[in-house]
């Protein structure tokens, strides 16, 4: 758990900005988390919140189950949509380039592998996909945890080349299917309560995807978070929870951006519960499980735009909303310093 | 009104991007909006939407109502806060720094005047502070009517120094009382609809400011906007009136901050209804009469942070999410450009 032996005096430092006490909402518990996880370990409490290479790391995979037609898409999209991450013509790249992200897309087993030699590109694959989870184990235990020992290695590159804080997001035809099963099977909801029209499927398909999931999920009863992940888990959605385990090993928050990364940071506090204290929830997509999820943690979202992309997008868009938070801690002056009267 | 000649091409820039349709949420309804803003007059929809020199006015004023004990602070703090602006000190200092808006703070009459040669300053004064409105009239019709040629002034003079997005925010103890008086008044509301907590009095405090607000609103009943903003409006707010005019008839839209932004804006749409079409609402604040007030000019307001501070702040949090709406209308590839398949 985060050492909470500065906590007074950040809270101290905050309420004394000259503005009315809790003015800036949302954004004052967010600079309060930044700088409590910034004093770790430190003597005082920061003076000065730090925000350094602010990097978002897309984690791509491809799911057996997408050829049960639960997506609007086939699998080849997977290797595509990583084609157009790798060329800048996505979504996330123009939300990376207008708000200054470092960005790199991690292939943790796409159907169709590509070469590229851009350093945007990390090739860590555990296979080809998934196998279908609704007739088997997507993947074996062993391969499950190779694949978090894998999301630990990224991250702890990207933080050894000075990135302090990370964003996740992910790729992958038929993920959605993937994370509903896992949440169902950890948080003991139905299929039906967390399955949602991903990208838009029709009334059909949702059927057809509730009840591919509840087979899946009639596999891990009683079973802990790493069967769980072997049984109905994605490529992607393992190295997702390996990360977010050595972030927080690594007291670097990350900022989790829709429904899958939720599922994977959900994973990683079920095997490390501590593990939430290095969260902060970017926005709450309309995927259905979604707002179940963000309420199971207490999460608070920034935003709420009606995202249902994914790639890490709603993470991309937060971020100017954290520094602002680390701007007004740092640099707005006290009620003292401004000769403001207080009541 | 806008005219809607390239509507259908915005549309369908916007459909082919990359993307499921709609996935972007509220991103795809502002770059549809700043995309149809900028076309206005061309031959073709712009294939580019450019945001120039986006800049925050922040207009502050006194009030007479403020002796009454309506809000937390005395009218002094308006100086002092206009002081703390100018030093670079405030929230909103911060927030415009860490997203690179132009900053001007207005002048409108506040009890206390500066003297200032900043930039950053302009001083257009309609007097050192408005009446006590539970009493007799703030001001006179003639300065209302000043006070929006103020207003436009300034605006005329941003846009022209190369501006085409604007911000407003304000300063002025006591000033959601008059808000919210205005608004009463014009949306035909009780007082006590109107009438929130401001930066944080008590309870009873607010039952006084109900009281106070009924009395200004009694005065006002069928009278056109103009002549409410006589009776129980601010310097800042028909200033900010003659603004949202301006910025309308010069076709640049506004991102609006909180309640008294709103209120004016909302002013502004009873005396050119066509001006709704330039607003762009940042957020939705703690402020009671904000939500009803949104939700009569069927606003979809961008954030939700549970702020209640003015300055403009909610408003220049916002800014990135237009610049990313921008980046992604401009700059994101197609499904035929980036050889994605569509169903």
């Amino acid at each position: 758990m985060l050492d909470t032996e500065h906590s007074a005096v950040i809270q101290n430092k905050i309420d004394q900005k000259t503005k009315p006490l809790g003015a800036l909402g949302q954004l004052e518990s967010l600079a309060f988390r930044l700088a409590l996880i910034q004093s770790q370990d430190k003597q005082e409490a920061v003076s000065k919140i730090e925000i350094n290479e602010p990097t978002m790391l897309v984690f791509a995979g491809d799911h057996g189950i997408a050829d049960e037609n639960v997506s609007i898409a086939p699998s080849a999209v997977t290797q595509q949509m990583v084609m157009n991450f790798l060329n800048g013509g996505a979504a996330i790249n123009c939300f990376c380039r207008v708000n200054n992200i470092a960005f790199k897309v991690v292939d943790c087993g796409i159907l169709f592998p590509i070469e590229s030699d851009s350093n945007e590109f990390v090739r860590q694959r555990l296979g080809n996909r998934t196998e279908n989870f609704a007739q088997q184990p997507a993947m074996t235990v062993a391969t499950a945890e190779s694949g978090i020992e894998m999301g630990r290695k990224i991250v702890r590159d990207t933080i050894a080349q000075g990135c302090n804080l990370l964003m996740f997001g992910e790729m992958g035809i038929g993920n959605t299917s993937s994370a509903s099963a896992i949440f169902s099977a950890l948080a003991g909801k139905s299929a039906q309560e967390c399955v949602g029209l991903g990208t838009g499927i029709n009334q059909e398909q949702l059927e057809h995807k509730v009840s591919l999931v509840a087979k899946g999920v009639a596999r891990c009863q009683n079973e802990d978070p790493i069967k769980v992940l072997a049984q109905v888990g994605g490529y992607e959605i393992v190295q997702l929870v390996g990360g977010f385990l050595e972030a927080a090993k690594q007291n670097v928050p990350v900022l989790v951006d829709g429904f899958i990364v939720s599922v994977a940071a959900y994973v990683a506090t079920k095997l490390v519960p501590e593990c939430r204290e290095w969260l902060i929830f970017a926005h709450q997509s309309e995927e259905q499980g979604h707002q179940i999820l963000l309420s199971e943690l207490e999460a608070d979202p920034l935003l709420g735009l009606g995202l249902r992309l994914g790639e890490g997008t709603g993470a991309a868009l937060a971020l100017p909303l954290l520094q602002a938070a680390a701007e007004f801690y740092n640099n707005m002056a006290s009620f003292e310093s401004a000769g403001v009267t207080v009541e």
